[in-house]
């Protein structure tokens, strides 16, 4: 497959909890736009991640934990994305990634409305997205069905698919968020996004 | 003091080993430049910071290490610098920053020459910097007296001075390679350094 051509596929991995994933998920829609492609979005538990991989989330690194903190408000002056540290993080994001998923098999598009949606009430209005009660409320608004969405979450099969994604992702080499593929060429970090352009473009690298 | 004045100070930190900090070492002192400013340049120990810090070192790292190896590459390849992983990999490089604050203490810019010169002869050259003699030979090539360097990394001074350097950084909240502070604000991170350029055009962040 050839890089940069029409077949491109941009793989977009985050957890609904992931600052960095945030800041990435503002711009990651636009940078595919610009090659006339969609970026395909796969939200994963970071925790289940690390854990995998023998790593520890950044907000509980001594020194480290601290200066992410300091940089992800400085990022998001800097990048001019609303942000401020949620009062309760990091969360679990299993109601989220599931929603998310649910709406994905019926709307890739409406998926990623909600994703964004989800990702601003957390990061920018200090919404608890832990709580079922939250998503079921981000996806309302969206006109999504309360009651047919509340019901998903609970089923054994999308708990399982979370699950799956989420293996598939280490699987593929997958050891933070955000995390990209340009046809399958890996790159970690909202920082990489330069990189991602490029890889587009489809120079010769 | 005032961001991007005349009294800017713009600090970098490295050690001779990462990968990271060369690919900004190449960078750094057009950078500080741009600003009528002379980047300080400070190299530690990556080794006893990241124990100190209860970290591991990159390539130690399962996947992320693997991912890292890939990603040096790639990044020499984007940025066009020249790159190899070296095949003694991470290295020792007591000797060579003892030569580099030896040397400071005499003459910054030729201090930061020498640096430069060890960076290129071990990431491009391939020349293991762990070994003084290797130092020793690439400051020579700068006209440093091969038997006057050769005393002083020996010396207890030396040495001291080596140490309190890498504890004063870790004091400070450094905690990965490269490192920078603009008038004390931190970054961490060949990738932070749009923000470094930020930071040192004293807007208001």
């Amino acid at each position: 497959m050839g890089k940069g051509g029409q077949n491109t596929i941009i793989e977009f991995y985050f957890d609904f909890s992931s600052p960095y994933g945030y800041f990435a998920s503002t711009r990651v829609d636009d940078l595919a736009a610009d090659f006339g492609r969609t970026a395909v979005w796969k939200p994963i538990l970071l925790g289940v991640v690390l854990k995998e991989t023998d790593m520890r989330p950044l907000a509980d690194i001594p020194i480290k934990g601290d200066y992410a903190k300091h940089d992800w408000e400085r990022m998001g002056r800097m990048m001019n994305i609303p942000y401020r540290l949620p009062s309760k993080f990091p969360v679990a994001t299993q109601a989220a990634a599931r929603a998310f998923y649910w709406l994905d098999d019926r709307d890739s598009e409406l998926a990623r409305l909600f994703a964004k949606s989800a990702l601003h009430a957390y990061f920018a209005e200090n919404v608890d997205i832990s709580l079922p009660a939250a998503v079921v409320d981000i996806a309302a608004a969206l006109h999504v069905d309360r009651d047919e969405l509340s019901q998903a979450l609970q089923s054994p099969a999308i708990k399982e698919r979370l699950r799956t994604e989420t293996m598939n992702a280490i699987g593929k080499g997958v050891f933070g968020s955000p995390f990209f593929f340009v046809n399958g060429e890996p790159f970690w970090g909202s920082d990489r996004m330069w990189m991602v352009k490029k890889w587009m473009q489809g120079e010769n690298w």
